[in-house]
């Protein structure tokens, strides 16, 4: 199906530069392998957020666009400290066709802003499925109208692995062509991660483990190495573990891992740093609620809701200066 | 976050009859357990649909206006032989936000031919964003303008297991409000299926298997199971490995077991047959491109892709009849 989608959506604009060489670069400008989190959620946003939207006719388009609002004013603060932003698909995808459009938009502010973009999608299917998934979210698609039309897409996707090599390869196959990242689910932060993440086999070894040493065989395709010597091939390792994220940081040697769980869910700086090599390369951080909604935190609740872009700009500026720390003592230590 | 929502999603017209007292009342009513998989996939549709489609502007809005045609037209079709349709949300979303309002309008028309809807999403995250999902996929959405406003909703959707319950528990949450399904994903058809399914621990237990015991304990919580004494918690499961149909038709006895796999992907009705109970109940074949491609297939190439829609009727009523026949030698050999 790849080849003859092309046909149809003429790639415009598309950086051909590999995915992971993009991101390092990025995250060496900005200095900060940091990424946030946009995770709108319509009853979490500030007040006068919520006005603004309310202009707007009918409730989930009212949502809609106070998502867009919201993510984009989140953007004008974080695009100066920052490399990267990962928008949740589900809480545009909760607002209706609405919000998919809404989706777009922000993803082509992002870019705008100087902003690599990963789209939170977590899909997967059957190899003839997921191709279709992997077309609808890596290839361009039309924003704008007239004069102003043209074509966005994301720097890279998550995807779950339920479904073996069959439901990750067809993004892969995309995003090998449009210098795009698969960003494979393998250890998540939730709680009941255990239920099946941590099924044993008789040498002990679980399932996440088997995840990530299928995910190194995937990174290290034909063509999928960058001149970084890291693969477009990416993992998602929960912060939370971190014996595990040890071992997947050594098994996943040519991936950079997306690292959520801090703050939030409960994760640290520290434990996060150990996804990264000893080089202090290979990591990328992701906070969203943590930073989104930094004004509900204690530490900054003294700013007011009021103020909620300078809570979240003082949470961002922290979340930058704690990470950079957290390395410079790991990098102390080995 | 369910409640919250509801306030603002007014769910209009539901249905608060359990999901599998309905599914199984419809399979009575129209005398075969089988659903028909609506996949659009613009390549594949006939040339009369993608001529009817090129009158709209636009690659995407051509695709989605194809989609949604095709769609109705098979629906047309089969409604009067099936009791439900599955539509397969890659084939609307790879058209943009206009594919999902199409999708949305397939809903709405298959409801209108009086038959059950499954959301084939195969969604999943942690709790926080599960719960978006479920609202996005399992509430009412608008659509029509003005006095033709309305509301629509799936009357099941499918999920993914990786996450453990905290991933599927929201799904259940909300359509236990809506008598709504939920179906999850337990052994795929795809030949890579075998690279994390079938991992084995020390006692030579899958993981499905694992995930199917899990599914059976989500199955019978409270006020899940109803009069028919099956659970708004279903599966999915492949026909193509006829021995672990037999299992997971034991380890899951409550849930309606969703069979694809019957023919494009090499399975046979006689191996879906295992998905049910020997009452001839509990299971549901779904089929999606051996129907909706009819044409394409060597015994029916002879009608030519003009008519395309015969070969569709012919097809639907080959399957049922072929269907009625398994379940019937199966119960002569039980």
């Amino acid at each position: 199906m790849g080849m003859t989608e092309r046909v149809y959506l003429m790639r415009e604009g598309t950086v051909a530069k590999h995915f992971a060489d993009r991101m390092l670069d990025a995250v060496e400008e900005k200095q900060a392998p940091l990424c946030v989190g946009l995770d709108p959620m319509y009853e979490r946003m500030p007040k006068q957020i919520r006005e603004i939207a309310s202009k707007s006719r009918g409730i989930l388009s009212e949502q809609a666009a106070a998502a867009k609002e919201f993510s984009q004013s989140v953007i004008d603060i974080v695009a100066e400290h920052v490399p990267c932003v990962k928008l949740q698909a589900a809480c545009f995808e909760r607002c209706g066709p609405l919000g998919m459009r809404a989706y777009l938009e922000v993803v082509d502010y992002a870019h705008e802003a100087g902003l690599m973009v990963i789209g939170d999608v977590k899909r997967a299917d059957i190899g003839s499925t997921a191709a279709a998934y992997a077309v609808a979210h890596l290839e361009e698609a039309f924003i704008g109208e007239g004069d102003a039309e043209h074509s966005v897409a994301v720097d890279a996707v998550t995807v779950n692995p339920y479904f073996g090599i069959d439901g990750v390869q067809p993004f892969i196959d995309v995003a090998k062509q449009g210098g795009q990242g698969v960003i494979v689910v393998v250890r998540t932060t939730n709680p009941s991660a255990k239920d099946f993440q941590d099924f044993k086999d008789e040498e002990g070894r679980r399932v996440f483990e088997r995840v990530a040493e299928r995910v190194n065989d995937w990174a290290n395709q034909a063509g999928c190495v960058g001149d970084s010597g890291y693969s477009l091939v990416a993992a998602v390792v929960a912060a939370t573990y971190p014996d595990d994220t040890r071992l997947l940081r050594d098994l996943m040697p040519n991936s950079l891992l997306l690292v959520p769980g801090v703050g939030a869910q409960g994760g640290t700086l520290a434990d996060a740093s150990l996804a990264f090599h000893e080089d202090g390369w290979g990591g990328l951080v992701t906070a969203s609620r943590s930073i989104i909604y930094a004004w509900e935190r204690p530490e900054y609740e003294h700013l007011g809701e009021v103020n909620w872009e300078d809570a979240i700009e003082v949470a961002i500026v922290d979340a930058k200066a704690g990470l950079a720390e957290a390395l410079a003592r790991r990098a102390a230590t080995v």
